[in-house]
């Protein structure tokens, strides 16, 4: 039975298993779970998943969420997984798991809570509270100033890694969440992390051509996105 | 060189270490960082954990923070480690890291929430955030009632094994902090949740002697926190 990734491309999390399933060969099917439109809350979904998120991936009878576990369940079923994903190295995979803990309630918790409050409540009509966008926005601010002098300090890939494990995945595409901004916010927040965007940049290169395949639904919502919120803002003038 | 670990038994996930060191015969040096007077921020620990948090363990030239990969890694690193802990049957593993990984966003969230507005900012003369709160507690009872529902439904411990986890240590040490509450409001929020209830005495009961012994000291910071707010509270009337 071919193993089925419920997923959004809109989701960074989902977008990552994507990645990961074509950078290896691993044959799958992909099952779109339109979140925008809610579809994460149906009772059909919510019978596989009773969080109501994406990613899933059900292995046969086997159901199992959260992107970080999967992308560990992944690497360690698949014998063709290049090892530098999920190292086996028993200190070099602490590290992995590490970040990948480090993660949660970092760099995930600001980035999405900016995109909440900069973008998904606007295009909603709904008000944003400024205090959780202050908060959020000084969390991920922190977060990327982890990431730029700790965790990619040793560099090219995180934990001084010469080639990306399952968290540069991870964590790449959370920070690639941020293009939903407007382009002067998004530069506003990033620019001053030159390590992390080289990192963005690296990241890319050692994952094409499915990196920018993965992200073309990304892309296309972010051009919307934009104009949408500008047009908004204008007529509020 | 003997494992050190930098911990403080009133932080939760110090706690799950250490119960889990002795559980498991690790020889180890606790060394006290008093999260209460900020010792966690002083030069000297920042240059061991730039994160200024706890659990952090060295073990010879290896340091590694965030308290699951902790856990894991001591569960690989010692052959005495009971299978149970950390299984490795690949299903059984994954459904452990699905829990951990859960972890993060909703119980731990919820519950550090909940502590930061209800006791540690009052009991610190601070002015607490009633939004933050209300937030805090939505959190916390939401991730209780996925325990209840889900994650205890097989029981006895999470994801239906017979005997405890990482997974259990981690969560149990997170739902201990409740009891810096006070009675009133630790009871209101946790008696609906009967399962959650004896899955901490099944935890408590699999981890004698260690368990109570190491939350002594949560024991009585709870029983002086309760009287000081309380005193606090009688100023104010």
């Amino acid at each position: 039975m071919t193993l089925k990734v419920y997923c959004d491309r809109m989701s960074q999390p989902s977008r990552a298993i994507l990645i990961f399933c074509k950078m290896n060969g691993i044959d799958f099917e992909e099952v779109h779970i339109d979140i925008l439109n809610n579809q994460q809350h149906t009772p059909e979904y919510k019978a596989i998943n009773p969080m109501s998120q994406v990613p899933t991936i059900v292995d046969g009878d086997f159901t199992l969420f959260e992107s970080h576990s999967i992308l560990i369940y992944l690497s360690c079923k698949y014998p063709g997984v290049a090892s530098h994903w999920y190292p086996s190295d028993l200190i070099e995979r602490a590290k992995v798991h590490s970040v990948l803990d480090w993660h949660h309630a970092n760099l995930r918790r600001g980035s999405v809570g900016v995109i909440m409050n900069n973008v998904l409540l606007p295009l909603n009509g709904l008000p944003s509270n400024p205090q959780a966008a202050e908060e959020a926005e000084k969390t991920l601010v922190k977060a990327l100033t982890v990431l730029e002098t700790f965790w990619l300090k040793d560099g090219p890939f995180l934990t001084g890694r010469s080639q990306p494990s399952i968290a540069d995945l991870n964590l790449v595409s959370e920070v690639m969440e941020l293009q939903l901004l407007n382009e002067k916010e998004h530069d506003r927040i990033l620019s001053p992390f030159k390590k992390v965007l080289q990192w963005v940049e690296d990241t890319k290169s050692a994952t094409a051509p499915y990196f920018e395949e993965i992200h073309g639904v990304l892309y296309k919502a972010s051009k919307e996105f934009r104009e949408l919120i500008a047009a908004k803002s204008a007529t509020n003038e």
